[in-house]
């Protein structure tokens, strides 16, 4: 992958411009919804997610989302889109605000995408206390990782896996070659390519940016997300994620997926779980 | 505990008494939240997502609640409320509304307790493929477990603990005799105390009805839910429940809380997460 020649900054990068919003008005947002974060034709859910976790950190007094809960209604495109976001309620804390992303009919009608349920706070404010008991995931080091040049064969790359650097353990990619490991579980470094340092705004993506964990349990297709909540818990540090991606409860047509983001300096920087559902056939 | 004369049903118990909601106009619900099911001055929030769960029930087309997210804004009080509700999206097989619970201030404006997001279905319409990898928790048998009169001292019992049975495994007891284990996990078996049957929306009850993790971490004091995500992934069997709450990133003044639920043919029938404020202190 070619390394930016200058590295990209927080508000200065693909990320910040791709899920930049415009005050149109009083808790009204104008966005685009690039065509550089699709898998296929799917924009990925948490690039949507970010650039409602934008809008909402410029509604709502405080700035950091800490827990996102996130419905997704109906297919999204690239292309024009508007958020409208509303305030709650604000505490000394924490506000808590809602937001949907809309798109138009060719009648030019809004028709919503995604609504959310927020509650935002300053993670400049949290106490020192750090008693996590949570482990992060051994992964190999990056330069031992895979990524989608590594693979055996010449694919198609899709659009978003030019923005976004995974770099897979090379234990849980057997699916890729047609031998999952029937387990479920998915671990990956994780980098915005174009070397922007992590933040809350591109944790929101990072939850939703691997392969699904279905693929590990030997099924093929697309996983919709239903519902996505994502937890974030600390200020990540600059440097490579640690990503773990893990399904437990594929049943009756639906999976869960629990992901956990862990920082450079071993923090559990943010946590998440969506229902999705199972892929058909 | 006394044994109820008549076991109760599911439509004919104090859970349901207690859950009713009041159709008075399109989307507008009155309801009394009761101070059965209060810890403390506290009123349940696994009790109060119930009420919210059933009114949406009776605003959607589909019965069944799959994933909800709430946002617990305000602190709840026994005493009258009313949910408005709105269905956001009606599908084929999904539909999702939002709901928000409001009581009265003294000059009877309505103040926000809950808001809610949510996808509701039909459970009876999933389909058998069961591939689940989670292992139900050990727990001894029922007759082993310890519920509030084993305690080894008379203690004052919060009013919840006579609608609900929770037999706690002894192995998750210590913090209630000043030796918390530190692992912050509790397990019990749970059943409604007239007997009533397990159903959806009683499961929207059971993954807050265990005490704090923040217990067996030695911590005490309230814990406040800023959030609670919970999906309802089978209809449970009849028989006690298993239920497992865990929490593993105490950090930063906040916790987050999983609980499993595990019915009596050993389905995974309730997953949650909730985000909570560590006690102060």
């Amino acid at each position: 992958m070619a390394q930016a020649a200058v590295q990209a900054s927080i508000g200065d990068s693909e990320f910040d411009r791709d899920t930049a919003v415009t005050h149109r008005a009083p808790g009204v947002y104008d966005a685009e919804l690039s065509a550089g974060w699709t898998f296929g034709r799917a924009v990925n859910g948490g690039y949507l997610l970010a650039l409602l976790g934008r809008a909402l950190g410029e509604a709502l007094p405080h700035s950091d989302p800490f827990t996102v809960s996130a419905h997704y209604l109906t297919t999204s495109e690239p292309g024009p889109a508007v958020i409208r976001a509303e305030v709650i309620r604000t505490g000394r804390t924490l506000s808590t605000g809602q937001a949907s992303l809309f798109q138009y009919a060719e009648d030019g009608s809004e028709v919503e995408r995604i609504r959310v349920l927020a509650a935002y706070g300053d993670l400049n404010e949290l106490t020192d206390e750090v008693r996590t008991s949570a482990e992060a995931p051994e992964i190999p080091p990056l330069e031992h990782c895979l990524g989608p040049s590594d693979g055996p064969a010449p694919i198609e790359r899709p659009a978003i896996s030019y923005r976004v650097d995974v770099k897979l353990d090379p234990a849980t990619v057997g699916w890729a070659v047609g031998a999952p490991s029937g387990k479920g579980e998915i671990r990956a470094w994780f980098s915005l390519a174009d070397g922007r340092p992590a933040d809350p705004f591109s944790l929101l993506l990072t939850v939703d940016a691997l392969p699904p964990t279905s693929f590990d349990l030997g099924l093929k297709g697309w996983t919709p997300t239903v519902e996505l909540t994502t937890h974030v818990r600390c200020r990540p540090a600059p440097g490579p994620l640690r990503v773990s991606v893990t399904t437990r409860n594929l049943a009756g047509g639906f999976l869960e997926e629990d992901a956990e983001v862990w920082d450079s300096e071993g923090r559990l920087v943010a946590q998440s779980r969506q229902l999705a559902k199972a892929p058909r056939g």
